[in-house]
């Protein structure tokens, strides 16, 4: 057994299937986000605009969520110092359960290291608590949610992608006396479509199933108070257990769920992905509780992020780029070739300054590969006017198609 | 199908058992680590010092680590923004992981959200580096090795905890071709034992199995800088995989590998816990590479954290409290009853404001429930003696036997 081999070749793989990545070395500039040092591989420094973050409306650099950070590390010092249960648990950690519980008009809230660890943490939690249990999984659900459905070893049933029908088909199958889970999102990130929040409720009510929706690419964004768009649409009151990020548009990191006190203590007391880990930073948290209270309370960078979206998306048109358009906030660019999707990203970053990573397989499905940008608030017009000549230009100079593949 | 009902039964389930846990709100008062604050649950606050934090240095509170995340809120704000494929690698990360691949003498290191993260990522990602892998794994190994080890869903064998002989046993039964990883600890945080690294690694040289220990308990309190026992012991350079946290000794948040570069690009490229999550906060980066540097250079803390836990440990074996000792800096008091555990931690807290967390099934076996304090730097002469006086009386108090179960 020669493992160096196996290494070589699980590598080797990856450059065959021109999906090898390299990390771009990237540092924002706060106060003058989007604008970032990118850091060549030759050490050379270049200023470009970050065009692909998820920190969707420049939270990260907001006086509000950094003077609640500086003044948490003065006070109480840099980590927790333990697990929620030992000693790791603080009037920062608490404040920000309490913020995200009546964000979502829930009883409780509870916030783990990332979202990811969110959605795998709960769903594999689930099936403990309700032996016997059935998931229903959209397919496109995330990696983080694909863990969890598959850690937990329940039996699973994958929905087509936002097919009602298909999944009333499989409810209809089951035994109604299982206890069942349907779990899907608001907003799938890499098309930046919208799930049918309303029809799975429906069936979820009509197959006594609970409902689990991931909102991260949603909360602080959609909503009279940031809660996601279940809240946009009236829909939030009837959803079980929410999912949310506090690392895109809140700015800073961790993930939660909220839901029912009774649902929040079970899962604070059966996860181990919760139970046995260190509790975020108390800054961190301050962090995100000025985050969340801030766009709880005022609505400016979601409209004015939905207006960049909405311009971006008309002048990519007006130039009949192939945007796949579903009235989010995310505008990815179909070019649907590995090859020529690193090509124009590397150009982009090279020869405008303008940074956008190609999200190509196994992110996204072969043939479907795209830019995805990520207008913001912070993005003003001489950075679209950049960006929408960049890509112009290189659509040009790439022969590449235009219209095509509009969604 | 009544999901309510089935949750009362689960969190009836845990009050049964005695196992009902609830967060204790404390706050540590920065430069004055380990006197901190306890918000008790009728809101009164009560000046508490903390005996049962993970923060074994007192490195949460040390000026160069706080420096160094104030600044980087300052130059690039809260969050990353991305992944670290997508926007979220800055130079912060950079720079933390050539300062652990540099502590561990390896090649490369790869910090992950958590180590808890680190480990199920890196364990569960291995089998699809080495189709057939047969694991190994020690039956005491942390929470999220086992679910590493779950989650990858190779052939798996449990031996006996530290039982090189049962390893042995098992290693010859298996196939001599198949690749095979050890996993184990380097300090077992329940008992403070040591595992036994060299002999270990002499199976695992001698079966052709790769190495993986987890140090977290260990990184930045032993070996000369700090790089954990395996450094102490000059073994570092004969384990392949290196889990280390930044969450504890290094006092901010976070976990990491240290391996050879083709493992690390391996992992880094297989691992869906690795891939699709926000990295850290590049200020929590720049906090945990100040703190390693630090360590690294200098070991005054170390010595005299290991002084604090010999004086600790003489005191209470004066006093024939049953303490477990290991030669570790952990210090677990046995109580072998899960009730009067947590009365003692009750009593201690209430009556003389000492947080030690009744350590309880199913973090170790019923019947050998524990206190657990973690001496430190910060903890000075007068806070050792509240706590030995405190225990002293609480163990007459209490009529709990002395001695009985020293190891």
């Amino acid at each position: 057994m020669d493992y160096t081999a196996k290494l070589d070749l699980a590598i080797e793989r990856l450059h065959e299937e021109g999906r090898y990545r390299t990390f771009i070395d990237i540092e924002r500039k706060r106060g003058a986000f989007p604008h970032a040092t990118w850091r060549r591989p030759d050490g050379e420094e270049q200023p470009v605009t970050v065009w692909c973050g998820n920190d969707y409306l420049g939270m990260g650099q907001h006086p509000a969520v950094l003077d609640a950070m500086h003044e948490a590390l003065d006070n109480v010092g840099a980590g927790s110092g333990g697990t929620r249960n030992i000693s790791g648990t603080t009037v920062y950690h608490k404040e920000l359960e309490a913020e995200l519980a009546d964000l979502h008009h829930k009883e409780a809230a509870l916030v783990f290291t990332s979202a990811y660890i969110a959605n795998d943490a709960t769903l594999s939690t689930l099936p403990k608590l309700f032996p016997g249990l059935i998931i229903l999984s959209d397919e496109l659900n995330h990696a983080s949610m694909i863990q969890g459905v598959r850690n937990g070893r329940a039996e699973k049933h994958i929905f087509r992608h936002n097919d009602v029908a298909h999944l009333r088909e499989i409810l209809e199958r089951l035994d109604p006396e299982a206890p069942k889970v349907i779990a899907f999102e608001s907003i799938y990130s890499m098309d930046g479509d919208f799930g049918p929040i309303r029809e799975l409720l429906d069936l979820a009510e009509e197959f006594n199933a609970l409902s689990y929706i991931d909102e991260v690419h949603a909360v602080g964004m959609y909503g009279p108070r940031g809660a996601g768009v279940a809240e946009r649409d009236g829909l939030m009151h009837r959803i079980d257990i929410i999912n949310g990020t506090l690392a895109k548009a809140f700015g800073v990191m961790g993930g939660y769920i909220a839901a029912s006190a009774k649902m929040v203590d079970a899962i604070r007391s059966y996860a181990p992905g919760f139970i046995f880990t260190t509790s975020l930073p108390p800054a961190v948290a301050a962090g995100a509780t000025a985050s969340v209270r801030h766009l709880k309370n005022d609505g400016t960078l979601r409209e004015q992020q939905q207006t960049q979206a909405k311009i971006l998306k008309t002048r990519l048109k007006g130039l009949g780029l192939p945007i796949i358009d579903h009235g989010s906030h995310i505008v990815p660019v179909h070019v649907g070739n590995p090859v020529k999707c690193k090509m124009i990203s590397d150009k982009l970053l090279e020869d405008h300054g303008i940074y956008a990573q190609p999200i190509n397989f196994p992110t996204v499905p072969r043939g479907t590969e795209r830019l995805r940008f990520t207008p913001s608030p912070v993005h003003g017009p001489k950075e679209m006017d950049a960006l929408v000549r960049g890509l112009d230009a290189l659509w040009s100079q790439c022969a590449l198609n235009r219209a095509e593949l509009t969604g």
